[in-house]
């Protein structure tokens, strides 16, 4: 069985999202990043992973995949008939791959993770005043869209999904983009992100930890 | 033909060493990514990508790819004889993905870019503090390896090249790690990643803007 390694809201709930959307079974190990202990065990995660970062993904053969982007078009082509992703040669691969890296980068890496991680104001002066005209291309994109990619559901839009929730818990409200606003609210409707989205939140009122 | 906005020694370069080493000839068109200018026709870089930066990879169908992860992808799909990605299919492609994630987020967007466009020692002093953890990752996939993916070369090596590229000019001595480093030689070493820097060298010394 598929094992994915998580600490609830981390930018892993994309990946449950994607499992659960793919109606695939899999054991969920709850990891504590701020002391980077693995719940279930107490053990180190850093054994698990050198990044000691989540998601990971332990497969059938027991290889370990981490980065966000990897692991959910991993998990999109598990099944390839849940539409999770473009199929491979379809041009719109390539733009499910574009969407990955943006939110991976462009709001995670350079917005969530400072706020989350970093915390001090000096530290985030700077992607503060940035994120705006970040969150201004999926707001046009959107702006006559349902989807990221194509007409219906994908990875990518599980992993944008996760982003635009904690850029609420960060302190950006997303309702200065109505096109955002109302993806998310769409997004949230979805019953498997609702439930994944539960979970979480159920799990995190356990523990303090940090989400991005 | 395929055209590549590019800025000299910017992140782009690694789409320039793929088309290289794909043997597939473009148009190069250089953008001032501080003046968001097309040199070409003096042109604004937003009507080309609201994102405003740098890969675009224009394709033979006209639509605009950006983003490294996806760009470097497509060109090595086009050319898949030349090696330059795992097939679809092949689980090596997903730890192309999850090479290409790392260089892009971990490397770049939380180390590099604020190095090239914050500048300032406030927000950098994080960033600095946690690079060195960051590189011990490839250090150690690559004490015993000749590429990041399979036995040969793929745009994640194009990738992760410019990023080494970078951090010399970013004030990270990547002589800490030997296995970077030696890495860093042999690709350097590789006559398509040596004209693609040697061009854009020569370029950026025309110029006065900013690598990442």
């Amino acid at each position: 069985m598929l094992q994915l390694y998580f600490s609830p809201m981390a930018c892993s709930l994309a990946s449950r999202i994607a499992l659960m959307e793919a109606g695939l079974d899999a054991r969920y190990h709850l990891v504590h990043l701020r002391t980077k202990q693995v719940v279930d065990d107490d053990s180190d995660f850093h054994q698990i992973s050198p990044k000691a970062a989540v998601p990971v993904l332990v497969l059938e053969n027991g290889e370990r995949l981490t980065e966000s982007a990897a692991v959910l078009q991993y998990i999109a082509d598990l099944k390839p008939d849940a539409g999770l992703a473009p199929r491979p040669g379809d041009p719109d691969r390539y733009r499910l791959q574009e969407w990955l890296s943006f939110v991976g980068s462009e709001i995670h890496k350079a917005f969530l993770f400072p706020t989350f991680w970093y915390k001090d104001d000096a530290s985030l002066a700077k992607p503060r005043a940035r994120i705006g005209r970040t969150l201004s291309v999926p707001a046009a994109h959107l702006a006559d869209r349902k989807f990221l990619v194509g007409d219906s559901f994908t990875v990518a839009d599980a992993h944008l999904t996760w982003a635009l929730l904690l850029l609420g818990a960060a302190g950006v409200d997303i309702a200065q983009w109505p096109s955002l606003a109302a993806y998310l609210q769409r997004m949230q409707a979805r019953p498997m992100v609702r439930d994944a989205v539960a979970t979480e939140m159920a799990l995190r009122r356990t523990m303090a930890t940090s989400p991005a």
